[in-house]
């Protein structure tokens, strides 16, 4: 009798512990739904991103437009009666386009001269101004340049061909599969002696529109010219290479001047209770040159700031330090995670959590998340215990990278999460002249915020142990 | 110990059963790898989405455009290799828009004399060839013009004002929250001696872009126009109407003619074992007039079509009748889809399932399941037994409205379902001029053939008890 007391006890006890907790899980799915009424009927994140493409177009990292970018998005902080503002100084690589770069197969037997449409690779070399004019050699791979060897490249232009996978659903998993012929084409070509390469436009895509990026050169390497051309004209390219052997000139004067000073721009809500635990949000804010970077990373800045200011507006009082980011350099460098971390090290900070959004401003999904070795499988615990808060909204959370930016805290052992838009279209405008407002919907974009936001909520309200 | 060996060989057969289970899930989440990857790599819903947009924009029906849409499907169709296809005559309405219809602002102190951008709705009449000139009085809801009474409304032009509201993230559900002041507003100020009506588009976006679709009256009440303005217009008018009160013209020649004979397309794969079972995958081939109607509904069309050819493409064998039906009439009568069920159960069919897809060519998010009352629960949970297999893709399973061609099949009491792709840019195109091809990405559609090709596989493979 006493043991079936002791059962009806516990099962009161049992039953007073749920009701608690469903009373909670409902405060929290009805404070999300504030948060995403407020983002949908009174969101910022649109308009700033429109200003920003307006006011700082081609923001790459040095250049005067990233300039405009810091004081612009500055500005927006410091409407927002945040505890505080402040720009942190990042000495940052300058490279520049020069001349439009041009691309010409010459004298092809099927085609005559052909321009091709194209863009030099970010951090390449130019070719000099008279351009030079070689043999083309198509590849698919790295490794078919090592097979090849000095034999079958010197004194040519090895054209990297192998497409993204259109059978990945996410696009970036293609993405990661066939980058390598972009960052390391050049390296290992020029390492058998080819004087220049083209590489073939990242996305599945098949269109006119060249897609730039980062490359880079191995110290033990003479450093050879790179560009990107689009997908049509590499089908294009190929088809006549495999009729006929295939010459193209090739000029850029792109190349890299003195490093530069420039800014991450910072902006934080004080935490009343537990103002050293940091949770960061964050996006970066240089672009490439050639247009708004809208998507690439204006989306992910303006979600940055307006996760600040709709919580402000839902009344939201932090316990913990809400922290906005916006790095430097992302693109040709990473300089701004990396001097943010150093000097967070420094100052013996702790990042609870990371989040950033450099994935685009499209519907969200949901969030990818990651963390030091030790601690990650708690931790992904606790933040999977708020699914059914997010899945009312048709996000998911997984395991999985999380930003470029945020990655260099992993060692503070806090949790590092990406934010995941839909990823069909992103790489439709990724480092493209149309990455503009004219591909940005305002609704999916101020989903991003209210999502984010909401998770901000969830880890500032219960913390990660 | 009998008891023990009893639970140990309970277990065994346990452990079989789930092991065989498992097996049986891999085979089949291979199997819907194996149709995206088809799809992705290999789909023609975009070509043909194209095709249709070209040689068929505006097809609406009773419209020589409606005609060649028939033409064009039914020959795609017949070099499917299907078991059969066919063509099912239906007597539809035609409507015709007549001249570019005109509203203008008169003579406002504010502003003069100011054009808005405008299309006069489905099946209105027109104003006559002189159009009328009346005062505007601006409304929220048919309440309100209940409110007014002939007092407050005759003679005058009725503008209704509601927007969709930007809270609701489901814009379907912001959509069905305003469309009744399209549907039914003029019936409404027509009962008190309302002169025209106008009406804010159906959008979430401030722009200039005027949508169509349907209206009706009402027997006892006498016809008068109705006239849709862009939002970015509404917006323009109510700030005038906030100051002083303003003078419209409007003038449209829109007009019903004679009812016209067009044709549902239908074409089939025969089943093996159970072919008097049969799983509908549909959409409706009619457009609104002005446009390529590619969102609408197109991409519903192009679905249904790549479905039946992906599945024969992986080289998979029916159990169950496949069929692909384009219903000749949507927009404006629903003739398509009770024509089809009225044969349908004329001969005694029977449809296991149904799908239809009407919400666009956007990336897939899930399904909406519906039935008749009694056998809904019973069958609802058969179908979410495969939630894992879709969810590896992000989607879900809901219950909801299926498709308004499919509905009026619910009385055979097999299950109804949705396709739901992202609805977030859906009402950007929706019923305007800019439903065309420019705003398809050729991934997201794609990913729509592979999602509703993947629960047909399941459907046909384990069928509905």
């Amino acid at each position: 009798m006493k043991k079936l007391l002791f059962i009806g006890a516990l099962a009161l006890l049992w039953g007073g512990n749920a009701l608690a907790q469903k009373s909670e899980t409902d405060t929290d799915a009805l404070f999300i739904k504030k948060i995403h009424d407020q983002a949908l009927s009174d969101g910022r994140c649109y308009e700033w991103l429109s200003d920003l493409c307006r006011v700082a177009p081609g923001r790459l990292a040095g250049s005067p437009a990233a300039a405009a970018a810091v004081d612009y998005t500055r500005f927006v902080l410091d409407t927002l009666g945040l505890s505080k503002v402040w720009l942190q100084e990042c000495k940052v690589p300058y490279w520049v386009r020069g001349d439009k770069e041009q691309v010409r197969i010459v004298n092809s037997k099927k085609m005559g001269s052909v321009d091709l449409r194209c863009l030099a690779l970010g951090n390449s070399i130019g070719t000099g101004p008279q351009g030079l004019t070689a043999e083309v050699i198509e590849v698919r791979s790295l490794n078919e340049v090592d097979s090849l060897g000095r034999k079958g490249v010197e004194g040519k232009i090895v054209f990297y061909n192998r497409p993204m996978d259109p059978r990945l659903t996410n696009t970036f998993a293609a993405y990661g599969g066939a980058v390598d012929q972009r960052g390391a084409g050049a390296a290992r070509a020029g390492k058998y002696g080819a004087v220049g390469i083209l590489v073939r436009s990242m996305t599945n895509r098949i269109d006119t529109i060249p897609h730039t990026g980062a490359m880079s050169y191995t110290p033990d390497v003479k450093p050879i010219p790179a560009i990107a051309i689009s997908t049509a004209d590499a089908e294009l390219l190929s088809s006549i290479l495999k009729e006929e052997t295939a010459r193209v000139y090739m000029r850029s004067t792109s190349r890299m001047l003195p490093e530069q000073i420039t800014h991450n721009v910072i902006g934080e809500i004080r935490g009343s209770e537990f103002p050293d635990e940091i949770i960061l949000v964050g996006g970066h804010l240089d672009s490439w040159d050639v247009a708004g970077g809208a998507h690439d990373d204006g989306a992910g800045c303006v979600h940055a700031m307006d996760v600040l200011r709709v919580l402000q507006r839902v009344g939201y009082q932090p316990k913990r330090t809400l922290r906005c980011v916006l790095f430097a350099n992302e693109e040709n460098g990473l300089v701004g995670g990396r001097t943010y971390a150093k000097v967070s090290n420094e100052k013996g900070e702790f990042h609870l959590a990371a989040i950033e959004s450099d994935r685009g401003g499209f519907t969200p999904r949901g969030f990818t998340v990651d963390a030091e070795e030790t601690v990650f499988a708690d931790k992904f615990k606790q933040i999977s215990a708020w699914l059914p808060l997010l899945e009312a909204y048709g996000l998911y959370i997984r395991k999985g990278g999380s930003g470029a930016d945020i990655g260099p805290l992993k060692s503070q052992k806090g949790v590092l999460i990406g934010f995941e838009p839909d990823s069909q279209r992103y790489f439709d405008f990724h480092h493209t002249p149309i990455d503009n407002m004219d591909g940005v919907n305002k609704r999916e974009l101020e989903l991003g915020t209210a999502t984010i936001a909401s998770l901000v909520y969830l880890l500032d309200k219960y913390g990660i142990k």
